[in-house]
């Protein structure tokens, strides 16, 4: 019997119409890497295990999808680890290869593997999908793509200049108005956390800052009491979460309250750098906002740090995010190389696009004329003319079989062809073709260049 | 201690360059592929492993990469299957999903399954990654990208015309000359093996003929004798695979010797009706072989079937090939779709490319302006300028930090940038810049227009 199929939970088939969208979006980014003098790299889809587990934590090992040793992959796993039954014992024994997490730790193993080939600093960008077993919901997939751009092996706040200019320059090539680009520095942070006492537990401190979103401003002052930060220094900072103005008037409030923690003074330092920067250049699409509210999960960084909100009117979460990270290629044996990167998150660009009707028609990308089939010798004719098309630049195609006309106007129609070519006996006869034009509905005859 | 980073065998990472490169070859054969009328669709890298096993054989079968549930996967196996530690029995017990083995069977898994959406007939191409736990060797790799190019929904020979003229006309974008499209049919090979009286052995008869290439004609014969084909048979077909001849003087005398084949004379009739249109309309780069040695393994074919030859100056296997299928779809519910098929061999085409010198140096894409970094207040100057140049479509970066202009140079000449862009602080303050032409070694200014 037939099987009935299907595809995995979590994974997608893109039809032409999406991939021509998506396609869109990848094309408008790309441009603007090389532009920003970036180069594209590709890695494997998947590395030996031991290269991405236990750099996401413990959650995120959990969420790598390993795969099964080829060929008869039990007949080597030692009898008593196998009779204990376990998962997590087994799975060492019989998988040395899992499906790539992100782009970026193949990324640190790359810079480290190629280390003699690359000119430093080197500005590298990378898309390509990313699988992680979470659980789907709307806008989360198992299999995802990640667009990436990373500059490598350079200490300077320039990066950080560029790539707030890079957000905002796709966004104009996107046209997306009215995205902001919300920005930190895990020094000010950690600045935050020593004047509230909590300077051990930067951790703790960031982790609950960063649910302000999901369990509001009690939940995260009840979270940090329950770590055992002193009330009295949660109510001296939690003013500063309100504060309003400026970039630069936060900035100067900052300096103050901040003024007795030197690593704390180091950030707001390079913030200003930054910000000052940018609004010297200028942006367009995009507004930069300080954001101290930011945390961002990932323990690497450890610089500024940048996350992506799409414009007001569509309610969605970040459409991007990144920062510096001092040591990313430490844990593959080549310490102090600095780097900062950005990610795009593509599958929420594309929401906010479609949400905003903002995709140009032209990406429904189509054949420009059809020609009829009106039989083997006609056809050939046909075939003639849609080489020299083709040649031309033009999307050309003979209908396949000699139906009805009607048929195969209806094939045009459904697949939104504009023009249709046909050559009949008579046409064949007098070197002629007729053009119709299926929008407006008339047709011209013109005669077959020989 | 620090790891040392490696990849797993069969895997490659792609630098800036060979990115480059190969991304050329695939925009060519995409462009191609729009002008022809198809249309992209991408499909999971991973698919239900029932979607994927028993498609391609038992050998094929063992070569799919199969992913481990996730969680704690253990839990759900009964304890007595568990007990027999045989890897087949486990296997299906621990693992649903696997990594797609080819293209063509997810893409009939995508028409079934989106059948009502589809406008027959359906132009697909579709350029993945696919995977193999084959013994990795010289050009052949644990993850490699298949170019398909299908139509389904259509048994007209038109489609083979079509895809003759594609495979000639990717070959033109890429000048790549002296290429040979080797072309037979399956109904011409029952034909031969009807009059060798080993009708009911067809398999046997293609299989033994596919390795005269390997084996050579005594081989073949023997291996032929072995499985009981007569000998008086196998002489009575012999002299066809020496006959030389235009195309069609090789119609012609197949006529006089598969006369008796029902059969064989309907392959003929199609072969003569594809080759001869072909011819009618011309190729560029390409010519067209009738071969009728040429057999391809894959079971799913039924009708003509081709195969790429590189130029015989590189030596190499096929670098395409592909055939009619009459029921592609049938596994997953769909019958009766007829479709017709060819695949681009990428890695291959590369290697052809690369050792005829035939990648255009403007492949090695790379900045083409940096701007020396004097410090911050030109440097904030010269990004100024920079967001002009990107605005007019200059790829431009600001070397990230101000030091000494020598090991700046020493960066754009290792990078191949063409132009430097150097502001000091005299530049600064009389409004110019200074451009410097890398190759020349000459340099003029110009005022920033403000």
């Amino acid at each position: 019997m037939a099987q009935k199929p299907g595809i995995p939970k979590g994974t997608r088939d893109f039809s032409p119409e999406e991939v021509a969208r998506r396609d869109y979006i990848i094309q408008t980014i790309k441009e603007q890497f090389r532009l920003f003098g970036f180069q594209p790299i590709e890695t494997p889809s998947f590395e030996n295990s031991e290269t991405l587990m236990g750099k996401y934590g413990e959650e995120g090992d959990r969420l790598i999808f390993k795969i099964l040793n080829s060929g008869d992959y039990l007949a080597r796993v030692d009898d008593d680890l196998y009779r204990k039954k376990e998962a997590a014992l087994l799975t060492g024994a019989i998988s040395e290869k899992a499906l790539r997490y992100d782009l970026t730790v193949p990324f640190a193993r790359y810079v480290v593997m190629h280390q003699n080939d690359i000119n430093f600093p080197f500005k590298r960008y990378q898309i390509q999908p990313v699988w992680r077993a979470d659980r789907p919901q709307k806008g989360r997939y198992r299999e995802f793509w990640q667009c990436d751009a990373d500059a490598v092996g350079s200490a300077s706040l320039w990066q950080e200049v560029a790539f707030v200019q890079l957000y905002d320059a796709v966004f104009v090539g996107l046209q997306l108005q009215g995205v902001t680009v919300k920005m930190n520095h895990r020094k000010l942070l950690s600045g935050m956390a020593e004047i509230a006492g909590a300077g051990a537990q930067l951790t703790d401190f960031t982790v609950a800052l960063d649910k302000l979103d999901k369990i509001g401003e009690e939940g995260v002052k009840k979270e940090m009491r329950d770590k055992g930060i002193a009330v009295t220094a949660i109510e001296k900072l939690w003013p500063l979460f309100h504060f309003r103005g400026s970039n630069r008037e936060k900035l100067q409030r900052l300096k103050t309250v901040l003024a007795a923690s030197e690593t704390g003074m180091q950030g707001i330092k390079e913030l200003e750098f930054i910000i000052n920067a940018v609004e010297e250049v200028g942006l367009t699409a995009a507004s930069l906002a300080l954001d101290i509210t930011l945390a961002r999960g990932l323990n690497y960084y450890t610089g500024a740090i940048v996350e992506v909100a799409a414009p007001p009117e569509v309610a969605m979460g970040s459409i991007g995010g990144g920062g510096r990270y001092d040591d990313l290629t430490g844990i593959f044996g080549l310490p102090q190389v600095s780097g900062v990167g950005i990610s795009f998150g593509l599958d929420r660009i594309y929401l906010a696009l479609d949400a905003l009707d903002l995709f140009p028609v032209r990406v429904k990308k189509t054949t420009d004329v059809l020609c009829i089939n009106f039989g083997e010798k006609e056809a050939l004719q046909s075939l003639r003319l849609i080489k020299t098309l083709r040649a031309a630049g033009v999307a050309a195609q003979l209908y396949p079989d000699p139906v009805k006309m009607k048929k195969q106007l209806q094939y045009a129609d459904k697949e939104h062809i504009p023009f249709v070519i046909l050559i009949g006996a008579q046409e064949l006869e007098q070197g002629t073709f007729v053009l119709k034009n299926m929008a407006a509905g008339n047709q011209e005859t013109h005669p077959v260049a020989s």
